[in-house]
């Protein structure tokens, strides 16, 4: 199935839901209730059972809580929103307000009184974020309540989507380098190093990667919804729902972990309360219920990170070359996306949408692609200046002469996930585009040549993409990179580049290095490729040694949008270094036709 | 006076010191005790009054804690001390571990068991210590108890130095730009805004730019100990001991504050807490026995940083005019000490005292030294690699030829305090001294050019000292730079260049840029200077407005250690600019016979 284009269904009647919500708040005896963008799982992508929020609101963006009282609603957003939301929400209901300047807890503190009561779905919030909101929000006696409950599901009962059921598969061991086994020994190991009796993982990643299986109930992100518990000896329990496992699958997963299924998990949990079991709890990624479910006696969860965070990160030897596969067949569909696009952009033929079918088109002529990795960022003139930009039929803008065009792309495959961005010059491009271009070029060749000892964070090299941009005076209001799973998610922690990346950078971990340029209605550049850390090597002539990167993704960049004369001669060198990288490694895979564009594409520059 | 030189006097008799203590420990039932390098004020540089733990153990240092308890005891230092140390005290008695590799919590874990108690002095460690150290230990059934009768101080009472007793005198608003009575009232804005009712000042350097004092009860910082409580509204209290305030800044100091006695300050806590008034109190800075005094009926103090911290750093328009004075007066007093090492250096006459007393001579005869800024490190050959070494007549070397020097020094003038450090070549270097020295040369320069947006971080920018030495496969263990006060501390936060720095640099700020190199048992290279964060400003083609550093510091780089070709062009611009402007300003204050020194010195380069 190919993606779709279609315009978010946006709900006719928020005002009735919300009415129906207060009354059943009402008869709960609560003031408010909060309607947060999330899941059991926390996924940042929901399926459609999920997407309470959308429901009640019509906002559909990708995060998001709305709070409602019977004294006013408002629906808080970032700013990647706050255009987005007031066109598709009742603004006579629903006030919205922009994260983080403006904060749930001071509006819930401003709206309500001393001795009111806020309810909130214990399943949809992290426990870190409710021990956070209830500290504040008992200092001005407003209590804040678990609603098991979800009021909203009742409301919308018969229209609620069904949630998602799609079958789960092996993922090869040839593809990830480490059986199912291994990872739960050194999941175990973990426990026992810090003195706990279990875990509870309840991230589908964690889980997919742990078992070496893949689902599909997540849209582009090939991940099966599902809890587990893994003991510090013996076997793990896998609760997911039967309709997932097929008979083969079954009999696969019995030899490393018992089934159970999700109503059973609460069981399970209690039982471990009472025997005073140690279990471990992420309080950054697990919903508040499961803190609940394990006090007993005032005994707690014990906070810890996932232990298969860091594991999953650091990438295999087989995921490793699996990523370099990836990106060689995926590179060779960008250099034929982008040829294919130099001869007919102009013609004003092409718009966002049939542009992004097109290159979608080119990777499944691969044969092996098994998904996008996400909705495509498709972008022509001042909607690439929208950092999430998505075009829909309503949306689309025809490519035209003279201005940028941005896409933001990638694929899922068995041997890894890919991530990549191009922005292209369709017509003649101005001076001024040129020069941010190229600044833009040197930030992402600051990070691909960075050097870095052993316990250098992700924060420790961001800067290295701002110089350029802070030398001439502009900057851009993202991360410079985030962590890419191995035919897993895209956005993967918990390494990324950013100045609140905090995370130490590990030889086998797979970051994006996309630093941009938004010029707000005119045009928007941005330079991505997926980039591996290196294992630390010795320096000639140095005394530590260091890490780098290699980069992995093989595409082009827009020679017509390059100035050498911007560029350090060190800059050039590492750019025409990676030219001649690119025409050696993709040539070999695109048929003749294309071969002169790749090759006047990759000609040596300055 | 000058500085001295002489070794730091051993005690004798460790062992006999212990044995008391543990027998005083024995009477209060307790089964240890902590002896951390502190004061009531955390200070960095200590009154002699307040070297308990040198007298305890022996040891010297900046920085450490002894615990003692009757199954043995341990010292704990950091990595700058971990020679040193050993040398110092009886290792038969004090076990000497490093941090943060080791850890007095871990270590008090394994000591003693489940119903011990460690008893410690609250007037020596800060709130936030305490805390951390209680939570970890209370989970193995140990019991910190506050012991407010030190042990020790009954111990040594007949030898123990006294308390120093320096006059406080008036630091004129031509220098500090800003009146008492707008400080105060700043205070109080920030009381207000952030409702509290009072606030507790401890830290002498907030004192005394509160108040525009200075004191000399600190070596070589020109401060009084002295507290204060500001309450939101009317006159603050400063509480000082009477000794220290001259009949006629009595008179001036009563138009804005109420002088009390140090030992009237408990009962003023009191007095506060029993008002229920919300009085700030910064965990990171204050004792636990003032959080102590404040609690009543389990009401108590309020967190909050120390309120002065950020307005005394970001320095007033006097104060950089003063910053600028300073330092063409201490630049023309290194130009001189520069000019003479040169001519002198590679007689063998010269030694590591004689130099740090030469160059303290040139800085007095600008008749406007108050003091020095610190005990200068004066470091040939291998103590170069020393980072905090400090000569005494003991340990002090000739400074032989064919190898590197380096000094590090300052000076506190009435306008503003300094601190440069240069490292030149005795002799003919080698080339592997010239290659260092270049890219430590290239590490500042990263910083002295950086542009940066508000909002920026010290840790954002530290990154751009250490690309050019990653690059080389090298790196130096500590900060960039530290904040630096004005006629006040040579170590001021919260400003900070370093992976730790998350405190947003404001302009005003002062900070070093001092990155370096160590070759340990060989040389040392660390080239420092003084620099001020400058205003947001416009850049030519830019859209956002980037602040950057003005290089406050005048001295010469060592042209024969300088490769011109490991530099990139922008780099060797400022190079030859700074030089260029080196002369330009210090020309005039130097007497004719150095000037062709420092013409030779500054010659463009490359």
């Amino acid at each position: 199935m190919y993606q779709s284009f279609d315009e978010a269904k946006v709900p006719a009647a928020s005002g009735d839901r919300v009415k129906a919500l207060v009354r059943e708040l009402k008869a709960r005896r609560l003031k408010g209730f909060l309607v947060p963008h999330s899941d059991q799982h926390q996924n940042e992508f929901l399926p459609p059972s999920e997407e309470r929020l959308a429901w009640l609101t019509g906002f559909t963006g990708s995060a998001g809580v709305a709070i409602v009282t019977d004294k006013g609603s408002a629906l808080f957003v970032d700013g990647r929103y706050i255009l987005q939301a007031p066109k598709q929400v009742d603004t006579d209901i629903f006030e919205v307000l922009q994260v983080p300047e403006a904060k749930p807890s001071s509006w819930l503190k401003e709206t309500l009184v001393r001795g009111n009561a806020v309810g909130y779905d214990p399943a949809l919030h992290t426990i870190k974020e409710i021990d956070r909101l209830t500290k504040t929000l008992s200092a001005e006696g407003i209590r804040l309540t678990p609603v098991p409950e979800n009021p909203i599901d009742k409301l919308w009962e018969k229209e609620r989507p069904r949630p998602p059921m799609a079958g789960i598969f092996h993922h090869s061991i040839e593809f990830s380098g480490k059986s199912a086994a291994e990872k739960i020994a050194q999941v175990q190991e973990t426990l026992k190093e810090d003195g706990q009796d279990a875990v509870l993982l309840t991230a589908p990643d964690s889980i997919c990667w742990l078992f070496n299986i893949r689902g599909g109930d997540i849209k582009h992100t090939p991940v099966a919804l599902a809890f587990t518990i893994v003991p510090k000896e013996g076997r793990p329990t896998l609760f997911i729902d039967p309709a997932k496992v097929g008979e083969n699958m079954r009999g696969t997963l019995q030899s490393i972990t018992d089934i159970a299924k999700p109503d059973e998990l609460d069981d399970a949990l209690k039982a471990l309360a009472e025997q005073k079991a140690k279990v471990r709890l992420d309080p950054d990624s697990a919903a508040m219920r499961f803190a609940q479910a394990l006090e007993v006696d005032g005994v707690k969860y014990v906070a810890g990170n996932d232990p298969c965070t860091l594991p999953k990160a650091t990438k295999t030897k087989a995921e490793i070359a699996g990523a370099r596969a990836a990106h060689l067949r995926d590179g060779a569909a960008m250099v034929r996306f982008l040829a294919w696009l130099d001869e007919i952009g102009e013609t004003g033929r092409v718009d966002e949408v049939s542009a992004a079918m097109k290159l979608e088109d080119f990777r499944r002529q691969s044969g092996q692609l098994k998904d996008i990795s996400f909705d495509t960022i498709s972008a022509s003139g001042p909607h690439g200046a929208v950092v999430h930009y998505r075009p829909t039929h309503a949306s689309k803008r025809v490519l035209d002469k003279n201005t940028l065009y941005l896409i933001d792309s990638g694929g899922q495959y068995a041997d890894g996930t890919t991530d990549v961005t191009r922005t292209v010059a369709v017509g003649k491009p101005t001076a001024e585009m040129k020069r941010r271009y190229s600044l833009v070029l040197r930030a992402h060749i600051g990070i691909a040549t960075a050097r870095f000892p052993k316990g250098t964070r992700g924060q420790d090299l961001d800067p290295f993409a701002r110089r350029p941009l802070w030398d001439a005076g502009i900057d851009f209001d993202h991360g410079t990179g985030h962590g890419v799973g191995s035919y897993l998610s895209v956005h993967e922690g918990p390494q990324r580049l950013s100045r609140l990346g905090s995370e130490v950078l590990e030889p086998g971990m797979i970051l994006s290095n996309e630093p941009g340029y938004y010029r707000e209605g005119q045009y928007g550049i941005r330079l991505e490729n997926l980039i591996l850390v290196t294992p630390l090597t010795k320096i000639e002539g140095g005394e530590r040694e260091m890490m780098g990167f290699e980069t992995l993704t093989l595409v082009p960049f827009d020679r017509r949008l390059i100035d050498p004369k911007q560029f350090q001669p060190w800059e050039l060198a590492w750019l025409n270094a990676y030219h001649a990288r690119v025409r050696r490694e993709i040539e070999p895979l695109i048929v003749s036709d294309d071969r002169p564009w790749l090759r006047h594409a990759t000609q040596k520059i300055g």
